[in-house]
């Protein structure tokens, strides 16, 4: 049975999302192990009314803080519950570890401790995107902030193998995160990385651009970390940004108030269906173990559904995949 | 009377909005030339009611069109509307010059012939970006798809100059788009530039990631013109995605279509208030002289606020404030 252990205290409402969506999880079947500091998992899960059969308690002491520098965090904190729970998953007592915590000391403590996938120069996290017209997957979305041609096919490999293993796609379209149509357009990165992709062998469809990205041309689309990240924080940013302007707008007039009351069904089905939380938590690629990044905000609901996804992937052998896309790519010579 | 030259044959409904665009303009007291195809531009006006005083037409028989080759098309097409309308200002015959065309060439152009401000090393295009809480300047907006620190820092200087000079800001608040809040997050550009802008004198806050951005917590927001583009053409991608989406989910019900009609004024409201034709056209900084790029889907609207716009920033002595902040930062050892 697959066991995915989860970083209990980990995220902007831990413990008490991680423990109620850990709850949700064991209920479902997944059996979860809740990484962190005992007596308070242990009354959380009091006030929950009790741990169902699949849910254990690991014990953890320490905790790294959110706004912690990473790699000093993940030399230090062997003790708390990042460190311990992928400790599990290098142990072979995890199958898969979760975190909504501090992304940087997770990315860290993964590299250390289970180390890459043989031929991997730079794992990268990918953010998968539910745009109404199907789910991009975006990568890097922040691990490296700086990044050369050879780490951006590395990702499209990784992000392609991910999307056909995981999530089913039979031939993933590969997009070079650009601007401009043309190949000769962006910067030297981007030039030197179309023309690689180009003869990759993958799927490649040359540049996409913001439009082409929402419109879900592609299916993986490959940035480096500093683009991605800026990307996916602003994408959030102008999301939030005009529901809560349409919002007041609707509110200034009796009009406004009714229409937005009946419209409100309406504007929860657009929300809802770009909630990255219904879609499953962002999988490090590259990392020789299957360890996810769930959102700062997560909720017990984005915590179960982070469960079952992980679950899932570990299920459809996609860690194997990757391994496997990646000595292909290395034998083609990329 | 400050005279406006713009590029009558720009833009993907030129000659059309371009010529209605400059009528608009004239009729309120903006001296107007009308750079372009002469026949064709005087059907335009025919079709419109003939011209008012202040509008004349200026023959340029070649177009360059919006998917040439920039540098290609700037050395060789010298009879272009732009070539011509740029030459307009290099010859004192206009203080400004306006385009809805092909942005690249129009950045080379005005760099061939109008040279850059003294000590300038990179001009970029700043775009104003109208969100709820005031106006951003966002640059370098697509210029410069590589830049160094020295650059981001001219940025800095340019913007805040240009943001108090012509849209008035007292002290401009000067961010820096990055990863994460602290100096030594990002890339070796962005720690580099925070170094800087920490010492530039210029009302540095420090990083600002894409909710501080949305949120305008600063009026101008540096960045490469990689990731500037980038950003711009997202957020113009998901607010055509999100108001698309709202507008279809409505129409599935009579209770979201009733809803839909009694919100519209607000969701109007909330629209215009985001619109960047509102907001005049986009300048680009560093060169010697005043040259706007406009939007390239502008219609006669967005064209005629682009040419008040022009004409106000002429008559602020814009130009003049820029020349004056880089030669203060120079001096100031830069």
């Amino acid at each position: 049975m697959t066991r995915v252990a989860i970083d209990g205290m980990g995220g902007d409402h831990a413990p008490a999302a991680t423990t109620e969506g850990a709850i949700a999880a064991a209920r479902e079947g997944i059996e979860v192990a809740l990484v962190g500091d005992e007596p308070r998992l242990a009354a959380e899960i009091e006030r929950l009314g009790g741990a169902p059969g699949g849910l254990s308690v690991v014990h953890a002491p320490d905790v790294i803080e959110m706004g912690e520098h990473a790699a000093r965090a993940a030399n230090r904190r062997k003790e708390s519950s990042t460190y311990i729970g992928i400790e599990l998953v290098r142990d072979g007592e995890a199958d898969a570890f979760v975190s909504a915590g501090n992304t940087g000391a997770v990315f860290v403590v993964a590299l250390l401790e289970l180390g890459r996938l043989p031929g991997v120069e730079r794992p990268a996290i990918g953010a998968p995107i539910p745009f109404p017209n199907g789910l991009t997957l975006l990568l890097d979305a922040g691990a490296n902030a700086e990044c050369r041609a050879s780490h951006l096919v590395q990702f499209a490999h990784l992000g392609s193998s991910y999307m056909h293993a995981a999530r089913g796609v039979a031939e993933p379209r590969v997009g070079l995160l650009n601007i401009g149509e043309e190949g000769s357009k962006g910067s030297q990165l981007t030039v030197e990385t179309f023309e690689r992709l180009s003869e990759s062998g993958l799927r490649f469809i040359g540049n996409v651009e913001g439009r082409d990205m929402v419109e879900n041309r592609a299916d993986v689309v490959v940035t480096d970390g500093f683009t991605g990240n800026v990307v996916l924080k602003l994408g959030e940013g102008l999301m939030e940004l005009l529901m809560g302007e349409l919002r007041q707008e609707a509110a200034r007039s009796w009009r406004g108030r009714l229409g937005g009351l009946l419209i409100r069904p309406a504007a929860r089905r657009v929300r809802d269906s770009l909630d990255y939380r219904a879609h499953g938590a962002a999988p490090l690629l590259g990392i020789d173990g299957c360890v996810f990044i769930a959102h700062g905000t997560s909720d017990a609901f984005a915590i179960a559904n982070a469960l079952r996804s992980a679950a899932a992937d570990v299920e459809r052998g996609t860690l194997a995949a990757l391994r496997g896309a990646i000595e292909a790519a290395e034998g083609a010579g990329e």
